[in-house]
C-alpha cells in the first residue's frame, strides 16, 4: 500500500496518520475482551514435564528436544517472564523456578490480570476435574464467568447412566436441555473434529439410525481408561449428527473445534467447508473456533452463511504476537467484521491467556493502525471494529450484557 | 529481503531505487487492462437493500449486521465515495443518497471510467436479463467488449428446447458451435464447480452414458424457480463433463471457475487440483478463475501445465487494495508470468469493477517495486511483466488484437 | 509488531537493535549447512531447451513463452549471473552464452562453493545415470556426501530381477537392507505422492495381500519408456504400503515427498495430514519434503507428532529469496525449532544449489532479525535456532558427525 495510493486522508498528512495510529494502538490496549473459548486453569504446582506438556499440542517433547524451543516457549520466556519480575528471554530453569517460588496461585492471578477480560466463556468438558470451574478462574481473575455445554461429554454421562438405545435420542435432548439449564450456559461444543471428523452426513439422522448406533455403542461398552475408570467415549458419527441437530433444537450458539488442535487430528478431515451442507440446513449461530491453518476458509463461510463466525484461538498463542498480525491479516481478508470473535483457547496453564490476549491486541492494533496509517480505514471504524472483534460481537451473538465502549482519552494524555 | 542481499544493483544507490520504484507505478497505473472475465452491470436504479445485496457473496447481511460492515464495504466508503464526489470514509446513508442522486447512469460512467480497461470479455450466462450485454458495458466504458458462453447455459437452452436424450452430446456441439460464432465468443466458461464441484471423473463419457444421464434429467424436468418461470438447472456430473469434453472440441480457452464464491461453494471440491487429470489428458488452454484461497495450488497448476491459466478475479475487490499485494505475492510465488492474468468478475454494481482494478494497481506496483527496490528485478523486466499480466497474456490467450506498450514517461515528468 | 509491543530489550535501544540485526545476519551468511535432501547435477554441457527444462518442474515451456518468465528465471539472472561473471539480470541468451564458455565443470564448481554445504546428503533414485554420484558431487563442492535410498526404486530392482510375488515382501526387505548397507546409507526416501498419492491405509499389508499385488505387477510386466529399455515402476498401493513398512523396519529417517512436484502431482493427493494414520502407528523419524504449500500443515503434523520434521526444499529456489521469507515464517509459525530442517531438493543445474542456499540464508536471516529487532527472541536465542536449522537438526536425526558453532565476530569486526 502506500506506492500507488496516497496514504492518508487529503486533509491530515504524516504526522496525523502518526497520531492516529498511536489513538488506536491506545485503544486496543485497553479494549475488555470476551474470551469467547476458554478451558481452565489447573489448580496444583507442576514440575518441568507438567509445564512442559501444557505449552505443546504435542505433549512431552521427544528426546533431546524440549517445548520451551517452540514459538510459544520463546513467546513465554519473552512475555511471561516480565509479569512474574523476571527479565525478558530468562532461561527455562530459571523460569520455571521463579514460577515454583510464587506458586500457582500468584503466578495465576498475575498472567490474568494482564489480560483484561470481563468475561470468560468457558468450556467446562475436558479434563473439568483437574481445571478451574467457570466461576473460579472468573474470581481469580475478577472477572464473569459462563459456560460452554460439550455435546459429546453429555452424550457420554447418558450412556453412563444406562440410558436405553431406542430412547436415546430423546435422552439426549433431555439431558441437554437439563445442562444447559442448570449450568445457564450460553452455548454448546462439539469436537466432531476430533472424534470423526467434519465429513459429516448433513441430514438429521432418523430414529431408527440412532438407536442401532446407539445400540453397538452400549454393546461394545465403555473404553478403558490407563490408570483410570473405563470411560464412556462417543466416535460414532451417527450420534454424532443426532447431537449436532439435537444442538440446533436448542437453538443456542454451536462452537465446532476446526483445524489447529493434538495429534489426534487428522487435518484433511477437519477443514470446516465439509460442513456447508450442514450449515445450509439451519440457522442457529454457528462458532467456528482456532480454525488455523483454514482461516481464510473459515473466513468465506463467515462471509456467505449469515449464521457462521470464527475465531483464531489456540493459533494466537501457539504462533505468538510475532506471527498474529500475518493470521489476523488473511481471517480479515474476507470475514464481515460482525463475525470476527476474540477467543484464547487457552488450556491448563495461565500463561497461554497471557499469550493469547497478547497476540490479539499486537495483531489487531498492527492491522488497524496499518489500515488507517494507509488511509484505508477512518480511525472511528477501526475503533468501532476492534470493539465488535473483541467483545462486541460475542456479546451479540452469546446474549451477554454489553460491554461498553472504551473511552478515548484526550490527545494530551496519550502515553 | 535486503537484509542479507545488498540492496539495488551495484552501480545504483537508495535515490536510484526510489526512483525505479516509482516509474514502475508510473506504468502501472497507466497500464491498460484487458478484463478478461466480468458481468454486466444492472441498469436500474437500487435501494439499499439492493446494494447490499450485490456487495457480498452472501447476500443480504444477518439481521442487526451491514454489508458494509466488511472489507469490501469499507473499501467502497474509501475509494469509491471520491468518484462519486463525496470525501473519502462517508457514511453508507450519503454514499447511498450520493449515489440515487447522480443516477445509475452516471454512476456506471464514472466509476467504469476509471478502471482504465481497454476490453471487456464478459460472460453473459447468469441473469443476463438484469444486465448490459458486452457491447453496453463497453460503450458505456468507452472500451471494446467481447463475449464468453456459458457452458450450461448452452446445455439448459437445449434441454429447453426440447431436444432428444439419445441425441443430446451432438446437440450441444452444435449448440456450443453455433453460439461461439453467432456472439462472436472469445472463449467459454463452466460452473461445474457451483454445479457439481471439480472431483470429476476425467475421461470423456461415452454416447450412452450421456443418453442415460440427458434422460434422466429431461424426465426430471425443469426446476420450479420462485417467482419465475420452471428453469432447466444442469447438476449432472456425467452431462457436466459431456460439456467440458464439448469445450475441448471447440478449442477456444475454456474459463473454469474455482475457490470464492457464494454459498453455494462447498470449498473442498473446488480445490483447482481436482482437475489434475482432466488437464492432463489434453492441451486446450484452461483459466482459472478467481482461485482464492487455492491460488498457490493454482499457480503450481499454471507452472507444470502448459496450456493452464489463473487470475484472482472476485478476490481483489472482496479483499480489496489492502490485502491485494499479499494474495498477488502468493501467487506470483511460482506462477510463471506469462500465465497470471488480470480479471474482476466484477458483476452488477460498477464500484465492483473500479475497486477490481485499483486493488490490481495496487497489489502489481507494490510487487513490482518492491522487487526492483530489493535489486531482484531489473526495471524492464518489471515493466514487461506488469504488461503481461495487465493485458498481453490475455490478448496471447484469447487472440485479441495486442495493445501496445505504454510510453515510459520522460525522467523529468515523473509526479 | 512494535506497535503495542515496545521493541527490543529495555536496556538497548535502536543501535542495539540494529547491531544485533547485524550480527544475526552475520552469523546466518557464514552458517555451514548439512543439505538433508539433494540429487546429483548434469555432468553434460546443455542447450538452451535443456537448460530451460531443467529449470521448472514443468519441463519445456509451452510456445511462445520461456522458463526464464518465471520466479526462479528472474532469480538466476539476478544472483546465478555475477557468480559467473556476467552483471545483475543479464539476458538469457548472455548467460547461457557465458554458461557454455566456462563449461559445466567450472559452472557447477562456483555454484556449488558458494552455497557453503558442508554436507550433502544425496537421494540417487532418479535419473542417477545422468548426474554426478554423492562423491562426485561432494568432491566438486568441497564436501562430504551422503546417500538416501529410494524405496520404490529398489523394488522395482526386485521386480526386474524376477522375485517370486509369494516372497516379494522378504526379497524387499533383504534388498532393502543390503541397499543401506552397501550404500551406508543415511536414510530411505518415498515418492509415494508421486506414484498413488499419500491417501493410503496406514495399516501394513498381510503378506497374502502383498503377494497378490506382486502376482499382478509382475504379471502386467515393465512399462515401455519412449527411447530406451521397459522399466518397472512401481504404482500399486498396497506395495507402496509394504515398502513404508519395510522403511519402518529398517529404522533410517523415511523420507516423504509431499507437496510441491512436477505434472504428475494430483496436490490434493499429497497434503501431509494424510498421512497421520500411519504417524500414529509408529515413531521411526519421518522428514517431509518440500511441503509447500502444505507447509502450515507440515508444520502442524511436526509440533504435535514427535517422529515428524519437515523442510522447505524445491519451494526455495523455485520461489526465491524475494517470498522465502514469506514461507519459512509460515512454515516457522508453530514448527518447533528442533524439527525444521534445512534441504535445496536441488536437481540437475548447479544454480539450483546456489539459489537454494541463498533463499534459505535469506529468508531465515530476515525471519531471525526481525525477531531479534523486535525484541522477541534474544540473539544469543535465534543464532542457536539458526544453527539447529542450518545443520544440528539434520546431523541429529541423521546421526552424522556434528558441525561446530560458527564463531561470532568480534563486534569490531563486522562489516
Amino acid at each position: 500500500m502506500g506506492l500507488l495510493i496516497p496514504g492518508p486522508a487529503p486533509d491530515g498528512g504524516a504526522t496525523s496518520a502518526a497520531r492516529s495510529a498511536e489513538e488506536i494502538v491506545d485503544v486496543v490496549r485497553r479494549l475488555p475482551l470476551i474470551d469467547h473459548h476458554c478451558h481452565g486453569v489447573v489448580t496444583t504446582d507442576l514440575d518441568r514435564a507438567g509445564f512442559e506438556r501444557l505449552i505443546s499440542e504435542g505433549g512431552q517433547a521427544p528426546d533431546g528436544l524440549t517445548n520451551f524451543d517452540t514459538p510459544i516457549g520463546l513467546a513465554i520466556r519473552r512475555h511471561c517472564a516480565p509479569v512474574l519480575g523476571l527479565r525478558p528471554h530468562a532461561p527455562p530453569a530459571t523460569y520455571l523456578a521463579r514460577r515454583a517460588e510464587l506458586g500457582v496461585g500468584e503466578v495465576t492471578r498475575r498472567l490474568l490480570a494482564t489480560t483484561g477480560t470481563a468475561r470468560y466463556v468457558v468450556d467446562t468438558g475436558f479434563l473439568s476435574e483437574a481445571l478451574t470451574t467457570p466461576g473460579e478462574l472468573a474470581e481469580v481473575a475478577g472477572a464473569v464467568g459462563h459456560e460452554i455445554v460439550r455435546l459429546e461429554s453429555v452424550a457420554e454421562q447418558v450412556a453412563a447412566s444406562g440410558a436405553s438405545a431406542g430412547r436415546f435420542v430423546g435422552a439426549i435432548a433431555d439431558a441437554l436441555e437439563r445442562a444447559v439449564q442448570d449450568r445457564r450456559a450460553v452455548g454448546v461444543k462439539t469436537v466432531a473434529a476430533y472424534r470423526v471428523g467434519l465429513d459429516l452426513d448433513p441430514a438429521r439422522p432418523g430414529p431408527v439410525e440412532v438407536a442401532h448406533a446407539a445400540q453397538a455403542w452400549f454393546a461394545a461398552g465403555p473404553g478403558p481408561r490407563p490408570g483410570d475408570r473405563p470411560r464412556w467415549r462417543l466416535t460414532d458419527p451417527v450420534l454424532t449428527r443426532a447431537l449436532l441437530w439435537a444442538a440446533v433444537d436448542i437453538g443456542l450458539p454451536i462452537q465446532v473445534h476446526v483445524g489447529f488442535g493434538d495429534a489426534d487430528i487428522r487435518m484433511h478431515r477437519v477443514d470446516p467447508s465439509l460442513l456447508t451442507d450442514w450449515l445450509a440446513r439451519h440457522r442457529v449461530p454457528v462458532m467456528l473456533l482456532h480454525c488455523w491453518p483454514f482461516h481464510r476458509t473459515a473466513a468465506f463461510l463467515a462471509a456467505v452463511h449469515p449464521h457462521v463466525h470464527l475465531d483464531l484461538g489456540l493459533a494466537l498463542h501457539y504462533l505468538g504476537p510475532a506471527r498474529a498480525t500475518a493470521v489476523l491479516a488473511e481471517a480479515a481478508e474476507v470475514a464481515p467484521f460482525g463475525k470476527l470473535l476474540y477467543s484464547s483457547d487457552a488450556f491448563g496453564v495461565p500463561e497461554l491467556y497471557h499469550l493469547a490476549a497478547l497476540a490479539f491486541r499486537t495483531g489487531c492494533a498492527d492491522l488497524l493502525a496499518r489500515r488507517v496509517a494507509d488511509g484505508e480505514w477512518s480511525v472511528a471504524d477501526a475503533v468501532r471494529i476492534a470493539e465488535m472483534i473483541a467483545h462486541g460481537n460475542a456479546a451479540r451473538v452469546y446474549r451477554l450484557d454489553p460491554i461498553a465502549a472504551v473511552p478515548t482519552r484526550p490527545a494530551g494524555e496519550q502515553r
